[in-house]
């Protein structure tokens, strides 16, 4: 484990920009599954310019790691949309390096990533629960792989804390994700976490304790795993 | 996860010594830690002839794991001297390769891997308890790194069970491991499984279900995992 | 470079199929481009054993690196044919894994070994005027990627002293090859040489001089170039 | 080979500054060989305030690859001299992760890269000429490791050129250099051209021939090389 602090979220968008580009700009295919959400917003607001009308990402495939289908409209699902709106279509990335995973083709998403040279990083963000990906304390174990996982009205209460927008009407009985299991399997795990509320979950993952109740703790174990905190997700330090 | 297949022990030892041969045989400093006891006999036996009086080596350090030290006496550690006896000295591995984990020197031996350039490859064994090195059930813990484990009365006598020619009285009262972290840290797991009692842990290896009460599952979710197990292992497959 | 010795060919083909099969297995794709002619016949009589009737080289690809067609027949050519005779049959490699390079699809060869993650493994001999593959002396250029090569009144003579049974109207007017550039471009490169008859340009090899006019010399700048020679072929040094 | 290319001088500093980054920032040690002179000043630019203060490069360790010694004075060379001051020093870099190549020990030049673990990335200038590190044309061959340059009176009047503030008294009667052989071992290398003056050789390297009498053609052949040229010194393409 590696662990990087920053002084604020921008700078940590500059940092965490810089790493990508370094993993991702190569001479050979790079499979890379990246985040939704509000934490990488200052990542890709970084990372847009320097790669915006280049030739710099040609190589780069690019993966969404779970995928919440809208519950009545048969439209591309939520982290699809988002992933593209904040940072796909701003970047220019052609359309042929985007792989979605959705409701639809989630069975084989672990065999069709193996096919295309296996997932070379994950860029995922951490909640303070220590969810990744849709990996929920209480739903997906550790040894399982890509897989749909049931909205309980207790994981729909939750989901609506995240985007009080919503009505529990709305949201879906079921969402799709990599499994831990798919997700170590990647070579390198880029994880970002910024502000105040993710203080918590920083200084676990930092303790070194692994539980099965706080998902992201696994993920340390990985032998490439880094993380980027800025200063506020690192208070409790 | 990998997993191969042979048809005997013997074939087994084949397999896994090209396998280490091709690990071990590189332009660049090769670091791996290696295990003693009965599993790995037919490995050397396969490994030994071909490396011996050559430099094919000479690129690779050896690691002992783990380390259970002489109750009475100051002398070398079961582990390293039986390492030697079984592999180092018969394949000519030259003294400035071997590095000796012991009870003085375990609470650096992480910093030293990583000072080194880090664990290319664990080859190890497994128990049908799913212990691997001196990770036994109810000893370390998933987040753990090299570490002191206490023998309780219980440890002592699974002790016994394992050499029966020792007395109770000559069991230390405490060994030396890399913990789970550091085991995780390491580029490349190679795991061996023989015999009929390795079935069960076998099955459940292979089934993926990873418990924090079998230790060996969680090796499975490494990145670079390989685990061979000849056909009397495979018997519940 | 890495240069291992062995004492006859048959340990060079015992060692070189281990090297060979710590490559070959793996959890990720492997792409590997192998040799035909005299030279191996040891390896893959060593190798066939170890992996016919099982899955380690399930994730193996195969590309030949040069082809002659025969002149006047529209058939599979010498070097494909010859590859699937003395290994890719033998060892029962499926037909899906086997990427066969001819005149037709030469042009598309570099780009086709890209798209398929890059070639892992070149194994290759070497003439002892230091021809690899089909870059013969006063033929490809270091910078050419894979071609066409003409053959020259005194390239036919050449070949019918390799293969006497033939007639010079049947050498075809031409043959393919993947040049230096291809051949750099790999991950590794493992080269094999045995027999006194390989006596001078194993030495020069060893010795470290690079020459535009022995087209092997310039392999041994690459970062992951391994030599391995029999006692026979080491007779200079 | 990877070829990028970026609008202006100030953009290929921030683009290689975080190709850098994402090389050096890593959970292992990296053996990095940095160019000095002009090319480089806004790489370091904007590379010095994103690691300032950081851990970020506590693993890195930086080698100069070339050196030349003051004539008439015993005191540390103009290269380490010349890095140091615009980037190693600024950037707060621990002396321990300082390695200097000098007049004294290139002898062993090649020898201690090794023993540290080889070295990860060159990042490298290229003259018009062709000339990359210390290698002029008509100085060192393709075969060579480090070794020292003896300047002839037309090297020291190139070297005026290039430094007019200097007296032909003082340029030395040699100088130190990783030879073609010692980068090629790398495992990747990083080269940048900027500026008008740079158009040929930006050109004949994307052209693809390699030239024993233009340096840097060779290391177009190194399966991880990336070319990084702003607009100007693309101008021929």
């Amino acid at each position: 484990m590696q662990f990087y602090k920053t002084k604020t979220e921008k700078d940590l968008g500059e940092l965490t920009a810089s790493l990508l580009l370094g993993e991702m700009m190569s001479s050979n295919r790079v499979n890379i599954a990246i985040t939704g959400g509000t934490s990488p917003v200052e990542v890709y607001k970084a990372l847009t310019p320097k790669v915006k009308g280049t030739n710099y990402l040609e190589n780069t495939h690019f993966y969404n790691f779970d995928e919440i289908p809208y519950r009545k409209e048969d439209r591309e699902g939520i982290t699809i949309s988002e992933i593209k709106k904040i940072f796909l279509e701003p970047a220019g990335v052609k359309q042929e390096n985007i792989h979605k995973l959705d409701q639809y083709n989630y069975k084989n998403q672990d065999k069709r990533v193996f096919d295309d040279g296996g997932m070379d990083v994950m860029f995922i963000g951490v909640g303070n629960d220590g969810h990744y990906c849709g990996n929920l304390p209480g739903t997906t174990k550790f040894g399982d792989w890509t897989c749909r996982v049931e909205n309980t009205q207790k994981l729909k209460e939750r989901e609506l804390d995240e985007f009080p927008s919503k009505n529990i009407n709305d949201v879906p009985d079921y969402y799709i994700t990599m499994g831990p299991r798919s997700v170590m399997a990647a070579k390198k795990i880029i994880m970002i976490a910024t502000g105040t509320r993710k203080k918590e979950i920083v200084k676990t993952l930092i303790n070194g304790t692994v539980d099965t109740n706080i998902p992201a703790t696994l993920l340390t174990l990985h032998p490439e795993f880094v993380l980027i905190a800025d200063d506020d997700a690192c208070s409790l330090l």
